[in-house]
Parts: structure tokens; sequence; C-alpha cells
């Protein structure tokens, strides 16, 4: 599996962010297509401090190539501009490829 | 379940690094009490741009009771140590617990 992962950093209304994204964003990721499942959890720190983002969404597909397809979708494009709706404190994406594991 | 995650900045050696995580700090890891299940993936970009990240480290346990009891232990305190081995370039370190999950 391939992850296309998204760290929002901490916005200032947490509350409408989570609304946004349980109600307009995760929808559209939903419309992926390719898409196989997605995790969007909440982070906590470490020795009392708060963690250095608010939010991880992991969205797994079967390639890489999947994956770049769906950013290309309709519904890729609508998400990425859906970002500036709810996430202008910031984020952070990246990609894990389950066959680039550093094994030990 | 609950995993505590390592975001590695990008090493000026990454082979180095490789060498060093593997060989050492990956069977430091392996001691941790309760641990479940360790993952390393080398991450990627989008868009052709190099990612934010080298390396992302999942490490699961049962609770967040579980992984705290593992930081404070004997080979907890011996990882976090060894960063300076071979993380000298940066770490960022964070919770996620699938129980916080953002349903949508």
């Amino acid at each position: 599996m391939v992850r296309l992962i998204a760290l929002y950093d901490t916005p200032d209304d947490p509350a409408a962010f989570d609304e946004h994204y349980r109600t307009v964003h995760a929808p559209i990721v939903g419309r992926y297509p390719g898409i196989r499942e997605v995790r969007a959890t909440r982070l906590a720190g470490l020795g009392g401090r708060p963690p250095s983002h608010y939010l991880m969404a992991e969205m797994a597909f079967d390639s890489r190539a999947d994956l770049d397809a769906a950013l290309a979708s309709d519904a890729g494009r609508e998400s990425g501009r859906d970002l500036r709706n709810f996430a202008q404190a910031g984020v952070t994406l990246f990609v894990a490829d389950d066959g680039a594991a550093l094994d030990a």
C-alpha cells in the first residue's frame, strides 16, 4: 500500500475545523478514484507538551500511480481547493510507500 | 492501537543514517516493553518536490499507558539518547491514538 499523509497544523478554531473536515473535506476525499482506506486521527504530544500538528489524515492506495491519478482527478483538485476553506493554519503533505520500508 | 510516530528530517548522509537506524536504533526500539509493531518508511514528495521529512517510524502499542511506559523504560531512555548519534538533522515526535479518530 501507498499512503498519502496530510499533517494539519493546529487550527484557530478546532471545532469548526473538525466540522468542515467531517462534513465537507472527508466526503471529497471519499470520491478519490482508487482510494482504499482513509484514517484521520487527532494527535497528542509527549511529556505534557502539545503536539507539533493537530490531525493526521492517511489515505491509502494500491500504488503510487493510483495516488497520483487520484490527486489529478476532479475530486483531487476539489480537495486541494477545499484546503483553503479550513486548513489556513497549514498542512504538510507527503507519501509513505510501504515498498520503501527500512527493514531492521 | 496507539502509535508513537517519529518523523526524521533529511540527514546529511542518508546511507549512514539508514545503517545506524537498522543496526542500532531499531533493535533498541524492538526492546520496548509492550511494543506491538514497528514500521519505518522512507518518504516521498508530491509534484516532483522533495518530501518535508526523510523517514517516518511508527511504533504501535495497545494503549497510551503502554506507550508512556515504554518511553520511560530502560530501552526508551536508551533510544532517546541514541537519537543524538544519528538524528542530528532533527526528529518530530507525536502520538496518534486510533481512539481519537475523526470519523467522517
